[in-house]
């Protein structure tokens, strides 16, 4: 394995997603003019891909609606040619089929499915924010998961897979745990999935792998053991995600920052924009002689089908 | 870490659980006479734990009906002092309520408590048999989990370790994945869980980590520097159960077999019963030097409350 | 990696080496008869590969005294096809020039070779044997390796290569640390040493890598990752040597046992034989399921020449 | 493990060593002006620690020449408060006596002690710059590497150990493999090496382990699990510099940087002092949210004695 440079690293980042709530970060995009911003600022600091969830935009609470991915993947692509990846994790709760909408609806180039079931639970962050919630559902949402399982069996993971098999969106296979690897390998030993695969490590999720660099490496290894070729980055909750997507730089994978996995640009110090993490992870890159990739890189490196054949 | 030879090493036999069905082996054991029948071929072999699941005596279907764990518990009691560590895990789809009955009725010294979520899959075993099935339920209870999960929400867990500690029950901790460990250490951090803590590493089913000697050490040292001090067992699913195991015996850890975990004795060659598994366990833990434990020693590594304060 | 059960498991043993000494055990080979009869205890017990040093016949002090070799080599070939692996380690302090002689004499099938130096001690076992010296050489050999460094440069792993590959002996390199591996590896990939590689890793020497499974897994990882396909064995100093070979037989590798690797078939109980250890390691990789290989089977596991082809 | 963020991580560089040679960079420090201008830029960029080696100011060849260790230490002293790590490694094929001579000379705060014996070769980097040596030296110094070890047998370290012990100078241990970690860990057993140790990971070094992060993770867990307790630093060998040290400061770990370890800054440009390499790392640290140490807090990290009980 080594540490390797590799030719060119890919920054995505993932602007809002379906964790954090509003009163967390008045930073976080609510509505389709902050998201579409919100990317615009990955963009210009030399983000590749953007991973894409939507919003309510009176409450800001999760919800997949297909003319909010509509509205905004396509003002986005009038603006820049960044990569959109959209998610089909959905909001906490959703169901499958509503999960996969995005997918039939826009045709895109990229999207997340996410590569076994675990519980995923983000009700340990909510007595930092007691009595200070602006919008009613955001307690009952956090506190809830206490009680909830991310769903994705591998009758779910299959459906995915054909959906985007249909359309030429290309799955990026969100591992939460190790177990996950050999799900992967199972289903591409058996046919369903086809290689070479595009792996994102989501590391420090309460219910997943925790966000250690020996985590890390190890994932890698394992991968490598049961997948061989592949391209890989990682994404990490809270204020690991620096310290992770550097390791990844550093061991020639790709990197993910974003409002998504965390609110924070340093200690104490809310992100105004995912755009600025994304500069800063530039900056680091730079300072180690990691290459970025532009999204047109980022489509080569990931065999994405083009911009041209999306349906938005 | 090294390879210490402990004091003792428990062994442990999971007899029929709910994995397996009746087509697979004539020898499974599916009504209480035979599921006692197999407890004492554990204990005669010198097994010291039996882990047990019930069934319906009729169709051999995975049941938890709380009469026939009185029966087998009670009777295997009058026998011998083999502990018993009775299921929390139940059949695929039961309910928590439901699993969870068997602690308050029958207030064992030990029970399993699965540390957390994951998809359970045995669909792919399910060509093996076509053809060949005796009872109607078999084929869709396999197939079925395509679409299962195995659900142990926070929530669950926290329900769980309130009613073993209720009742002096000591949890057998199954982890089938890295995150479950930090699970652990969630709880213990935050109080919900005292320690040390007994762990069971269940390597190989689909959809968790896979029964491989890496994997094996990584959740060891995993645990050793997120849990510190602990009890830790292993099984693995299938033909990796008595390497496995052996590997575990040699790292100074305890190990589990039985028929639930695998039907065979060797390759080609099913297994009587779970005590020709321990017998066959036995004579490799003779060969490398390494002691087990009776029942009573098991009692005291464990830190069990004893026979004498059980229901039943 | 996982645990597959390879074709074919060749058992080695090492039968006097030139750690130990005539103090520590009367079963230890001395002679060139003695000698001869533990490799036929080998060969009898099923091992198919001995690997032979040899000794001055009066003080049994390790020496490598080419007519003795010649004795022992010529009268196992008249006796048994077992393979011969001779040493080029020699004996503490002997030079390069004298530890390479047997190469060139014998043209042997396989031979040792060492790949990199190492601090190699000895001396914390003296106290165990105060006052019971048979020799008076004993004390101070062994002592004295508190100041002794095992010599193997890179120009004298070039000049033992050379050597070999002019007379068809297949090198055993022997691993003492992880470095090892890249040493070999930085020779591989500038065309000196040819592949596939056959690796012996030496675990428990003091200034070497300890003997533990995680060791021996992270030395496998790391030669997969640097070297890809080779075969490998295991050996291990002292009591480590039957968990040791247990674990390589599960994860897939060959194994060494024998005098000069450990005394002892069990806890206090001296062998007298190699060919005991042999039989009690042939007992467990039948327990396991492991098959072990004749010494033909060996030969074209590893690609030896034949014995028709050596010159003794 | 994990990532956490120690309260202040030591930078410190090394300005000369012994590896490299003039040819190699104009801005290698070669007499005693230049290793005082050198030492004072790591000071001004904020490095807590010189390691300090001198050479023969005509020929730049490594000397341990007492009269300038004497010269740059007290010019040093005399300018500001970094603590200076002496070296014991001298240069290559220098006597142990004469290594050793500098610590009863100078009685310094810190001390390196090489922790065991390997091939230390730089003989593969001839080819890069045949045809433009400056000195006569220099090609035979290093070609000569292809039959060198490093000699520090256990009695050496032994003597260093005492030696140090007497001065009261704080031993850096230098690992370069594996194994070295259980030969300290043996002299901690035996009571001969007082804990907390400090540790410097030195990475690839041709003969010892490579700079990968997958082996600086295990030596730091390998370290854990023999030794406890430590401090630890790392440098590497080469390009891998800030790789290596970025993953450290990561880690929890201080690091190393220098002109000795690398002569580059970043890919094709030559560091012009080994005070742009720390500026660079504390750049990286500063933006990964990792605090540096001063020299005063790195001698209460070491536990060091002060410069006012000093020699020089």
């Amino acid at each position: 394995m080594g540490s390797p440079t590799p030719p060119k690293a890919i920054i995505t980042a993932a602007v809002t997603g379906a964790i954090h709530t509003p009163t967390m970060s008045p930073y976080l995009p609510l509505t389709p003019e902050q998201l579409i911003d919100d990317i615009m600022s990955v963009y210009d600091a030399g983000g590749a891909v953007a991973h894409l969830h939507v919003r309510d935009p009176e409450t800001g609470q999760p919800k997949a609606d297909q003319e909010i991915f509509r509205e905004v993947a396509a003002e986005v692509k009038r603006r820049c040619d960044i990569v959109l990846c959209t998610t089909t994790g959905g909001s906490l709760g959703d169901t499958v089929e509503n999960r996969a909408k995005v997918v039939s609806s826009l045709e895109p180039e990229l999207a997340s499915l996410n590569a076994g079931s675990l519980n995923f639970a983000l009700f340990h962050v909510v007595p930092k924010y007691e009595g200070l919630w602006k919008h009613e559902w955001e307690k009952q949402y956090l506190a809830g998961t206490d009680d909830f399982i991310f769903p994705n069996t591998f009758y779910t993971i299959g459906e995915f897979t054909e959906l985007m098999s249909r359309y030429g969106t290309k799955p990026e296979f969100e591992i939460y745990d190790v177990g996950m690897i050999n799900n992967l390998a199972y289903l591409i030993n058996s046919g369903q999935i086809q290689t070479p695969v595009y792996l994102q490590f989501v590391l420090g999720i309460l219910g997943g792998i925790p966000a250690t660099v020996e985590n890390l490496v190890y994932l890698v290894q394992t991968a490598r053991q049961q997948i061989g070729d592949f391209e890989w980055s990682v994404c990490a909750a809270g204020r690991a995600q620096f310290a992770m997507t550097t390791h990844a730089l550093l061991m020639g994978g790709h990197a993910r920052v974003g409002l998504e996995d965390n609110l924070y640009l340093e200690k104490g110090v809310l992100a105004k924009s995912s755009g600025e993490q994304v500069a800063k992870l530039k900056r680091i890159a730079g300072e180690l002689g990691v290459e970025t990739a532009t999204p047109a890189e980022a489509r080569r490196i990931l065999g994405l089908k083009g911009l041209d054949k999306v349906n938005f």
